[in-house]
Order: C-alpha cells, then sequence, then structure tokens
C-alpha cells in the first residue's frame, strides 16, 4: 500500500446493492457543500465520458462475456482515466471528491467474487492507479435483504447484479476483510436499517474522520 | 520474459502503416492452408466481439482521448479476452495462429511512443497474457514511405495513425530494438519493396523458421 498517495478530501462510499448509496451520497454532497466547500461527486466504473463507455462493455449482458482477467483490466483502465481527467484534476484545486465506488471494489468482485489473486490486483492499484481515499464507508448489509431491497428497482439486472448469492457473499466478505485491514480508512455502516438513518450515520463518520484528520 | 509460455504455431505479423502487412497475413495463411493444416487469422486490437468493441474505443477519434495509461489497460483488456477467447483455444486443438499484431505492437506503440516504461508492459504481459509467438514477422519500413502509402488508402486516419512523425519514429526503434533482443523469434524484413516480393520473403522466413523449431 506504501505506494499508494492518500488524499484528505478523497471519500469513496462502497457496498453491495440495495445498501442504499445513492441516499449517504447526496446526503454526504449536502454535508460538505454546506460547508461552502467545492464538491465533485463520480461513479465507477465511469466517471469521465471514455470511462462511462467502458462501463456500457463491462455491464451490458448482451456482450461477450469479459474473461475474468479481462473485466479486471477494464475495470482499471476506466480507473485510470477516472483518476487522472476527474478525480485529480478535482483534489488539486482543493475540491472534495465523493466516489460511488473505487478501488475496493476490484478487490471485492474481482478479487472476491471473481477469484482473483488479489495480488494481482495490488500490482494494478500500485502501477496504474497510485491514489486512495482518506475515509471510505462501507454500507454493510446480508446478501438476501440487498437482493430483496434492489429486485424491486431493477427490472433488467445487469451482467454483474445477475450473479448467483454465492458470488456475493464472497464479495461481501472481501469488503468486510478490507474494512478488518485498514480500520482508520474504512468505516463498517449498518445499512440493514432504514436509508436516512443509514446516512446520518454515514455524515457523522465521514464528520468524525474530518475532526481526526 | 521467463514466464511467457512459447507456442510453435503462432505466428504474428508486426509493424507500421504501409508496410504491406494485408497482404504478408493472406500469403501466411495460403502458404500453411496448403499444408493442410487448420489455421486461424486474427487481428489485435480485436479478435473477440468484445475486444473489436474495445477497439473501438481506443481507435475512434471522436472519443475523449484516452491517457496513456488507460490505452495500455485498454489495449492489454482486449489482448487478454483475445488470448482466451479464441488464440489459445485454437493452439490448444492443434491450428495455427497468425496474428496482424500482438503484445510487440504495445512495446512499440505505448513503450515508445507514448513512452510508457517497458518495466510497466512486461508486468502486465506476464501477468495478464502469459504467451507468446514462436515466429514474429516484423516488416520494416521507414516512417516517411509507410505514410505515404498509408495516405493513398486512408482518408480518415484512427486516433493513432493521427499521430505526428515523430511518434512513428519511437515506434519504428521499438520495433527494432525487440527483434535486436530476440533474433530467433523475430525476423526483420525489408518492406521498401513492392508488396509481392515482401510477402514471398515472408512466406520463406515462416518455412525457414518451421524447418529450425
Amino acid at each position: 500500500m506504501s505506494a499508494l498517495r492518500t488524499y484528505p478530501r478523497f471519500v469513496t462510499v462502497e457496498g453491495g446493492e440495495g445498501a442504499g448509496k445513492t441516499t449517504v451520497l447526496h446526503a454526504l454532497r449536502e454535508a460538505l457543500s454546506a460547508g461552502g466547500d467545492d464538491v465533485v461527486c463520480t461513479r465507477e466504473p465511469g466517471g469521465t465520458p471514455l470511462a462511462e463507455l467502458i462501463r456500457g462493455l463491462l455491464l451490458d449482458p448482451g456482450h461477450e462475456p469479459a474473461a475474468p482477467d479481462t473485466e479486471l483490466l477494464l475495470m482499471f483502465a476506466a480507473r485510470a482515466q477516472h483518476v487522472r481527467m476527474t478525480i485529480l484534476p478535482a483534489l488539486e484545486r482543493g475540491a472534495w471528491v465523493v466516489s460511488d465506488r473505487f478501488t475496493d471494489s476490484s478487490y471485492a468482485y474481482q478479487g472476491g467474487g471473481r477469484g482473483i489473486d488479489p495480488a494481482r490486483i495490488a500490482a494494478l492499484e500500485a502501477a496504474h492507479v497510485g491514489i486512495a481515499p482518506a475515509i471510505t464507508l462501507l454500507l454493510d448489509l446480508g446478501v438476501a435483504q440487498g437482493r430483496e431491497r434492489a429486485r424491486g428497482r431493477d427490472a433488467f439486472p445487469d451482467r454483474i447484479e445477475a450473479e448467483q448469492d454465492a458470488f456475493f457473499e464472497r464479495v461481501r466478505r472481501a469488503f468486510l476483510a478490507r474494512a478488518q485491514a485498514e480500520p482508520q480508512r474504512v468505516h463498517v455502516i449498518d445499512a440493514t436499517r432504514p436509508a436516512d438513518v443509514v446516512a446520518e450515520d454515514a455524515v457523522r463518520a465521514l464528520t468524525a474522520a474530518r475532526g481526526r484528520a
């Protein structure tokens, strides 16, 4: 991890489907903007026009399925573009950047979910990303409950949402392992509660983390 | 290079624009098929439906330009898919595979052309490609002559074709450095001559290399 530069104003939100990320992202933007700060909200995969096109290749269930290595490299291609074109320019002018997913999701989905060796993910992170958030909010929720919530919303699941429960159990375990390995950075938030309570908790965790920074 | 597995029936054709690759590829296919062997001709970036979509992102001049790291990772994402879906299945059933470009092109265009450290390219090659051709035919031609020939053909140059001469000089030098480092594998063919003479020479080089294998 020593190869990564941590930015104090870089915040990421992670978690599985149905955990209430959207409500949390809106609450974080509002809380940070209230102090008059510049806030850029973005997402992965995506966050630039080219990275959004790569997102389309990754998630469209109509395409030839990507081999695990292809999926991993496409995620990092999108991330490399996102970092250089959107995230770093914003951080370097002093803005907050709040990203819906970042590298933790690669460890969870391609590492935990697809079974790719985390050392191979770390090599890509060191060589082609180079930066890390100071604060990560992990919205944690059981797989069954998350899927139940997501099912009500997505009539047409994307290629990753269409995976089986065992896949999402591995994703959840990988996220929690990241939190256990980096408790200073990753704050686990109980996402079984109503969305507004989860969002309040997320804002509180961000405020506390800022106070310590 | 020790991490790569070399396949005796894997042949690649490399070189800049206007060097006559298409004529050579047809001649190689004909020569190999004449013996009754199964021959798969393919190309990079591309060679599978998903990899061809990645090719579109890489080469379409209408898209947001890819950062050098993004271009590199997209090339390797397409290559990872191409190796797993097209090249390895063909080699493993005993077919010849003749590819219009392969990893040497990444060393030449992203390494030489864009200035990416070759060690970073080698790391991706070892981790995500894992295979190498036994025979590579490098069609070598001065930049001015190659561009002159290509100009007659391409009314709408793609994003890489639109680069300046200095870029293509670096690409050519990087290709020749690859040939110098691996003279057993890479056969340099003088592509200043007429296309049919170049193609005959390429078939002769392939036949000689097979004889030694």
